[in-house]
């Protein structure tokens, strides 16, 4: 039997993580460099190019369908990556031209979590729906939307930042600048202001085993540790998790006005803690959501897993272009 | 010269309006019935057939591209009215069967806002647009959205209800049984609510020529009056535009997280009074639109007539099915 394959490239400001993937979702084998090595685009897609030469020859693969690539301020319609704040390469980079030098494959770009919904599409939960949107939580909140089957990217191909919602108007400052974004009350970094600010409001306390205790300071707690000492019962942490909950249920009730989907995903670290988070989430979701929704669209968490996802989502998008 | 012909029907609970439109968005003639005098679709149907074979005989018209609806709960996939609150015809009502019976056309449903929209992209200001959002503002405030060319209908048929966003958690009752919706500040009602309650913060007032006594009783007050006043410099309905320009304008801003459209088209009544709403709602919006989409979107009014925009919109949705 013949397989078909592609490369999906996940660009983080410090790994660049790529596989070889097979049409079916199996991740053949793997490969990185530190991006953060880099200051300049040419050695760097050179270097790309030898690990994915590298890859297909010791798989006895010759041909590949196409390369994806997750990467912050991945544009889809331009193949650059524009300007992203956390990479040592500065500038627009023009990464579709520059693997055109090497490879005559499609290579699509998008940002991460694009790419992960356009994953859970073509490998994951959403196989076969036509309208879905992942929330993708972690240490801030990105989305992808998927409408009729296809990526919602928009004029810009900067679509799908419902992150950057304002949920609470002249609430928290957002590091986008502006006030009350939904990923200032629900990212990681979210979750541990909320636990902070309740429990400075809630004053000293007796802490059981399991629960954060006051020692802790507050630039040392983690999401991971408010999870765990929700789970082992710890009051504050669980009232972190219902407002988290409770506010995110609103989020998600209005993405639904706008595309009726069938489903909302859920991935990414905050995530992990089940349902102390999960249990408010769907209270609110229910309580919030518009009437003739209902019944119409759940919340489901992603099928990927957490360490394949990027470079599976990744590889999903060549098929936008097949 | 040969012309291609569409009816457009727009159903509110009082009239059915319909009319005769050229492909290049004339409106030839039209014809209306009452439909409160309806209990049962088969003898409206029929009327409304009886209206548009009149139509197409008085000006010579004998073939033409399809018939389009807008109504509320109108729904694209299924071709059905589904239980809408207003008509007189209760339950599921299959306008494409029943119209099939008399005509061999296309026969496309869609809701007033989605209508809008689309007879903004093939008659009015979105000509050309593959992105953009139109918001209908009135007793109610609807949405239609078009994203790669194409209305979002979503995976039931009800996408496009930002209307019913969330805007301020546990805010305005709403119509809709749920807390804070977008509606419940910018709608005609929202605004008369914002007057009166501002009205009753600030005390009893000595009044200028063309301002809002105090004699007006709150529920005498209407939105057109507010505009009027504003335009007059009555210092309450400033007030009261300036807050609904500002809310109206986190809302339009957040909506192009959604789909980066290229534009936003306001339409409506309460858009009429100018100024004194465009004002403050340019400025709300250029505050709080995430920095990625500087100048790549802006907020426009509709391009067609309040008097034919219904009419238009639903002649327009036929091009769906060509």
């Amino acid at each position: 039997m013949t397989h078909s394959y592609a490369i999906g490239i996940d660009i983080g400001g410090t790994n660049t993580d790529m596989g070889l993937v097979r049409e079916d979702g199996t991740i053949i084998a793997r490969s990185n460099i530190p991006t953060n090595a880099y200051t300049e685009l040419v050695p760097y897609v050179h270097d790309i190019i030898g690990c994915i030469s590298k890859l297909m020859k010791d798989n006895n693969v010759d041909k590949i369908d196409g390369i994806g690539i997750g990467a912050p301020n991945g544009n889809f319609y331009t193949g650059c990556v524009d300007n992203a704040p956390n990479l040592t390469i500065k500038g627009v980079l023009n990464f579709e031209e520059e693997m055109h030098k090497y490879m005559d494959v499609p290579v699509v770009l998008s940002n991460d979590a694009n790419a992960a919904a356009y994953g859970e599409m073509v490998y994951g939960g959403a196989k076969g729906m036509n309208h879905f949107i992942m929330f993708t939580l972690g240490t801030g909140v990105g989305s992808g939307i998927v409408v009729d089957g296809k990526l919602v990217h928009g004029s810009t191909g900067g679509a799908g930042e419902l992150g950057h919602n304002i949920l609470i108007p002249e609430g928290r400052q957002c590091s986008c600048g502006r006030k009350g974004c939904l990923e200032t009350y629900t990212s990681a970094r979210g979750i541990v202001q909320t636990f902070c600010e309740l429990r400075a409001a809630n004053g000293p306390r007796d802490v059981k085993e399991g629960w954060i205790p006051d020692t802790v300071k507050d630039s040392d707690v983690t999401s991971k540790m408010i999870g765990d000492a929700a789970n082992a019962g710890d009051p504050i942490a669980i009232a972190t998790y219902e407002k988290t909950g409770y506010l995110l249920g609103i989020a998600i009730a209005n993405s639904v006005t706008f595309s009726a989907p069938e489903a909302i995903f859920l991935m990414g670290g905050p995530t992990k803690v089940g349902e102390p988070l999960l249990k408010p989430l769907r209270e609110s979701f229910e309580k919030h959501l518009l009437n003739i929704y209902e019944g119409s669209c759940n919340i489901r968490m992603s099928q990927l897993k957490a360490n394949e996802v990027a470079i599976l989502g990744a590889a999903a998008l060549i098929k936008m272009k097949q």
